[in-house]
């Protein structure tokens, strides 16, 4: 069975991975991280662009049913629908069909890298989908470092998580949208700094429900089901480093001897 | 005159340019940052010197009398006294030299990235030049987007601070290696935290002597004086980052219209 390819430029991906293989536990997934050249977040949009085309020709390798930029900074490079014949799906139109679902009152915060917020496209497709939308961004440059630190509900993290978000608490939003891959692992941090009347929205549930739609929608005209396939698991990385190697089997739940393979674009 | 080339994996030997230009003011030196695929620091050791080799390279096109690799991810794969006929200089065995010298306890400390520390350069070229010194190393991950977020002499920083230096300070190290070049940006902090009778031996001064006695001499043999030159300056980046630029030119002092080029290698 077709494998679904789950592509980020390093390892905040695997949140979205995590999602989807506790919704789909009999899908088979391939998983790349550009771990090579992490972090996408800072870098120029057209060397993402170019990054990220590379990464899904290699992906596509895999035969996959379905691409998934489980990335908000390539996200912000996908222009189409399809590749190479198979539907692509990014993480920002979901995740702001949801935003703009929830919110009560309009008022939607956005945090993100640098460079998804300088880019503006959550505010820009959220006004497209509610022109009155209220929002509120704020760049948190340290929230991938502290992840992948680990220091995760920790007293430095939730300082840290309540300067950069003084702003989004003092726009009083309902809604969070957060912008970033990585950014589910502090969660209760960020929980903790906006208050917990504000709704946290995510991509992997968000990208779970449309690859649910749209998926069984094709495998139904395919003859073929979803949740017949063997649930089989690559990860591949561009580029191995240890320290992120654990902290993927240990947020995934692996064991110490699990494979991830070192493979070179 | 030719130029001095000064290598990076980004912008943290900026502090190494710095004090290389405050020492030698009429030198020429032409600076490339490898920014599109920072940080090396998290990288495999045979990424990093694939990488150093395509930016020496590059660098070469200038025809520098000499290369300083001002990244000590970098110096741990040079393992030449010469590049293309040129002397090349890393950081790592004048830190190393100065801070042999400079401990009187002979009990020395080393903070850097994880991939520095883990690769224990510094305390296998301590332990060469002297067997008895007691070493004690740290690895600091969240210093660099520290310093890069600009968050100086900040609370939060020097909590950070006093957490990653504890075993340091317990130690009761009397000298202690900035193992990573952005590190002499957060130096105040680290000064704080392991205390002020703690000499801290960066990269910058280090290297400035080094290059002083070795590009004297060889400048009198050519009937040439290092002083001649006429201080020219070019910064190349291999991705432009407008919040990376703006840093780079307020930790040099350079005027807002200075032209930073971004080069593909």
């Amino acid at each position: 069975v077709k494998p679904i390819a789950v592509f980020d430029s390093g390892v905040g991906g695997l949140t979205v991975l995590k999602v989807l293989r506790s919704r789909f536990p009999d899908e088979n997934f391939v998983y790349l991280g550009d771990t090579a050249r992490l972090p996408y977040g800072s870098k120029n949009p057209k060397t993402i662009r170019l990054y990220l085309e590379q990464c899904l020709n290699f992906l596509n390798h895999y035969d996959p049913k379905a691409f998934v930029v489980a990335c908000n900074s390539a996200s912000t490079q996908v222009t189409e629908d399809q590749w190479m014949g198979k539907p692509i799906f990014n993480v920002i139109d979901p995740v702001v069909s949801i935003a703009n679902q929830s919110s009560q009152t309009q008022r939607i915060g956005v945090i993100g890298t640098r460079a998804t917020v300088q880019s503006q496209v959550f505010s820009k497709k959220l006004l497209d989908l509610n022109g009155a939308a209220h929002i509120t961004e704020q760049e948190c440059p340290l929230f991938v470092p502290l992840a992948e630190e680990g220091w995760v509900d920790d007293p430095i993290t939730n300082l840290i998580a309540f300067r950069y978000l003084e702003k989004i608490r003092k726009a009083q939003v309902d809604s969070l949208i957060l912008g970033c891959t990585h950014y589910p692992i502090l969660a209760h941090s960020i929980q903790k700094a906006v208050g917990f009347e504000v709704q946290l929205i995510e991509a992997g549930p968000a990208i779970a429900n449309l690859l649910q739609e749209t998926l069984l929608i094709r495998t139904n005209e395919n003859s073929d089901t979803v949740f017949e396939s063997t649930g089989e698991l690559k990860i591949l990385v561009t580029d191995s480093s240890k320290h992120l190697n654990l902290w993927a089997l240990n947020l995934l739940g692996l064991p110490d001897q699990f494979q991830i393979e070192w493979v070179h674009l």
